[in-house]
């Protein structure tokens, strides 16, 4: 629990950094943010929750909706996004595509104004279709853009990416938050040796987001990020590239290597996660787009076919004792398929997810933070001011 | 956005309306209120958008709960009751009636109880079954005023009309006041030619309630009123002989015609939009009624067979040339059937839809405000006061 | 409507109540709550009634999750968690579990974490199978009390029973409230005759919880309690057994009997309502937990035409006849099983529970109350202290 000095610590931290444009403006992919604006988010995020430790209230919204739209299911960041909302005083709610009167062909730009009268934040997870979950976010906030700027929208609700096909920065945050915190500060992760390897697991067509947001993010902080899958598994090149730019930049190193084994060599950090070959991917995106929905069984069976050759790449006791002393961090964005637990075989060991329970919980339970620190950070030109205000003011979150 | 002396002139043109009847009443169908009563509506609209524009919290509800029932899909409308809901402080509970253990056979009377012992507001859409939905939002009405004089009710909730079978009251009150703000005043109306009149639609079963909901309304503003289908598309007769009664009474007229092109002949406002012929929605409602379900589809195929012979009715740029100056203002409730984009051909043409995107949506961003106003005009005996209270009360919307 | 004295005799009242137990702890089961606790959940139940009342917020939190989890429909007991929420301060957020990313075999202690990171209350129903409902419960629990004690969650989520498979608190404790306020206090229950009795319904596996509950409460008041069911529909010998041990401590009795007449002879108190045969239940419990679903239809229709040998067992005037000058109060959770309304034949007579109606309705309007008092007692040490700060701040729920 922090303490009411550490917390003014934070917000002076907040008052140095350059936030200015993210006021009024959306957070999707962490490469697209300032090193500023992370550490920005960072520091709101561990303020917030400083603030609320000390039961002191943090709304700063009277009224004011925070709109989710789910295209893929989820509980951890459905619940998050709830959590930070209801925290700064915005009410959740769902736009349930089903249960709504969008006509067939309404435009992206009628449904992003209609739901946006009174909100304040749009979160959105659109992460199932390559090419388009980051297009359809783009789309929503170009539409609000115009809204606000035509008149018709009274505020300009800011969107948070909460997964599309490119990114998921909400989680990647949450990790490197909690890495953080596990290792005693930032400026004690230069030269650990990060492992972000694929894994097996039976189910299909998880998305890319994760891998990506991880190299994307975690090469920025002068770490050694290796990257592991099978033949086949490539992430977007591009952002391989960003990836491997950032290593260098700030101090670290970038590679790729094709053996769970090798990443997890001497690694301080391992991340063992399923998610499918890209060009499975790709090729789901373009049997749905031209409405093939008959040839997705047959691609899906193919999928876990293929799959099942790489079994092997699992995060058993054995991997584990590869890792630095055998005791690397253990980072996994949840629900992980668990071997003998969620399914017979998966991307880790029982003994070794069980070991790490408690560490795996943090990383969650940094998300509904972060997600908060974004709201936060793209609705106040002057965070710090009014972090200091909600401090001043003192109202008990709970009497 | 408006100035503070605006909404106080707002809130004294309030002071100045018979509003008392409004008290713990509900609304319903507008040719049921006074012309005081309507104008109290606009008033406390635009002075609740006024505070709001001017970040004044206009929460006047520390708890309490805003029921919505829709018995058909919505977007635009469950959106506008949340955001009027959370405006005033309301928190949103829906009444799925799928996930609601609600008995075959049970009462209407006891669900109505039953949901709102901490209910200020139940909003209802009902409005599939012709001579069903009004029934329905009157039966709970009658319940929980039951309920409020015996006791079990701690509060009487009101009714506001989501759209019934025979109206659509925050619809077409939202549509009057952007007409009334886009020529600068309810004063300029007078005169003014309105052509409420179908539109092909290769959609099924769209509900009478608009286009009954706005010659019931647009007939009180001395405009001359046209409303124009093809044969067997007939509207309620009653709505007719209430709408030609007002336009008598208000100085303007109302009239019927067989042809779009006659009702946009020099046309101020123009409404073209689809709804089903009212036989076929009786027959609906009976096939329903009496379970025969599997005469559904026949009906439907039947009813779009018969539709489509009048694919001329579609507003396009040739007919938008016939109003007056050709620049009527063009509205609609949405989502519209546009040719080539939601549909092969519909009710408007895209370049007609295009030019009119801005007074559209703003059409639409009345919504949240109407319904607000008729929530705060049915729970405060003496509104003017209340929104001096909360002007003078000055708290922030946002920190 | 209480005044305020009465709402500060209620008040003192509860400090006089050793609650300290409640605090951080969990509502399972009555019989497991002290008689101080018991009467603690009634005083802050009225005593939170009475602030609403005299128009006086009951708000405690200013921010903060209160999860539903509904594993069987509802929808008294969805409104009323829902409304005990809203008038304390917490938003409700709904955990549908087919909505959400559950891997298969993910475990409670998961799920229950990252759904309550800012969680402070979890209510959940699940009353379908024998054996699992309260486990369930429990599970969920101990997960949030490891995951606060290993400082995952900064709080700890108490839980409230929506309904298990063994009892129903939230629905019998606003029983006990409406029968105490119905005789005008808890001193004038000793003596009073009670008919927890079974009633026949064409509906299948209705859950035990709702006679157990009763037995498992009413006895503890000094009142003579008769349970009446068929051969084969015993409830859990357990509670049967706390029921006994419970009725002679409060010097009252407790016997069972084979028909609804011997029940009904001379009660002060009826209460008529349908549920499975245990045998049934355990079996259906079985059939699913064994995967053997293609066998539930039969099991169905078995226990269907078994029930059917008991249409007798129906709350007639005859019936009702029998009771204390023909003047019982009849007692029902609701929805009931009406003869010639909700079907053909069923739990009770229409022309009787019309007559009840009133009392019906009271009776259900306690349980929103119930819940909030719960979730009152289990949040503050000093829950008298707190009501008092409450009454004093004095801030109005409507303005």
């Amino acid at each position: 629990m922090k303490s009411i000095a550490e917390i003014e610590a934070l917000i002076k931290k907040v008052s140095g950094l350059d936030t200015k444009r993210m006021y009024l403006n959306d957070f999707y992919h962490t490469w697209k943010e300032s090193d500023d604006e992370l550490a920005a988010v960072f520091a709101v995020a561990e303020a917030l929750r400083g603030l609320r430790e000390n039961n002191i209230s943090s709304k700063c919204f009277d009224s004011g909706l925070g709109i989710s739209v789910f295209r893929d299911n989820s509980t951890r960041t459905r619940f998050s996004f709830a959590s930070a909302c209801n925290l700064l005083g915005l009410e959740v709610q769902d736009l349930d595509e089903k249960k709504s009167q969008i006509a067939h062909g309404e435009t992206v730009r009628e449904t992003a104004n209609m739901i946006s009268f009174m909100a304040d934040v749009i979160g959105i997870r659109d992460d199932m279709y390559i090419g388009k979950g980051h297009a359809y976010q783009v789309a929503v906030s170009n539409a609000v853009q115009e809204g606000f700027r035509d008149g018709i929208l009274e505020q300009r609700p800011t969107i948070v990416n909460l997964q599309c096909d490119i990114d998921h920065p909400t989680q990647t945050m949450a990790d490197m938050m909690s890495v953080i915190n596990y290792f005693g500060g930032v400026d004690k992760l230069k030269g650990k040796k990060v492992a972000m390897t694929w894994a097996y697991s039976p189910s299909y067509g998880k998305p890319l987001s994760v891998p990506q947001g991880v190299i994307g993010l975690f090469t920025r902080f002068g770490m050694d990020v290796t990257l592991a899958h099978p033949e086949g598994y490539d992430v977007m090149p591009e952002i391989e590239q960003i990836a491997a730019k950032q290593a260098k930049a700030s101090g670290g190193s970038y590679r790729k290597v094709n053996t769970m084994e090798e990443a997890f060599e001497g690694a301080d950090i391992v991340y063992p996660k399923s998610w499918a070959p890209f060009a499975v991917m790709q090729e789901r995106t373009d049997l749905v787009s031209e409405g093939r929905l008959d040839e997705l069984d047959a691609l899906e069976k193919k999928c876990l076919e293929h799959n099942a050759k790489f079994k092997n790449w699992e995060c058993t006791e054995e991997m584990m004792a590869r890792t630095n002393q055998g005791k690397a961090l253990y980072l996994h964005c949840l629900p992980a398929d668990i071997s003998g637990v969620s399914c017979k075989q998966g991307e880790v060991a029982s003994t070794v997810f069980d070991r790490y329970l408690d560490p795996l919980y943090k990383q969650a339970s940094y998300k509904p933070y972060v997600i908060a620190a974004m709201i936060f950070l793209s609705k106040f030109q002057n965070p710090s001011a009014k972090l200091e205000q909600l401090l001043k003011r003192g109202d008990s979150r709970i009497l």
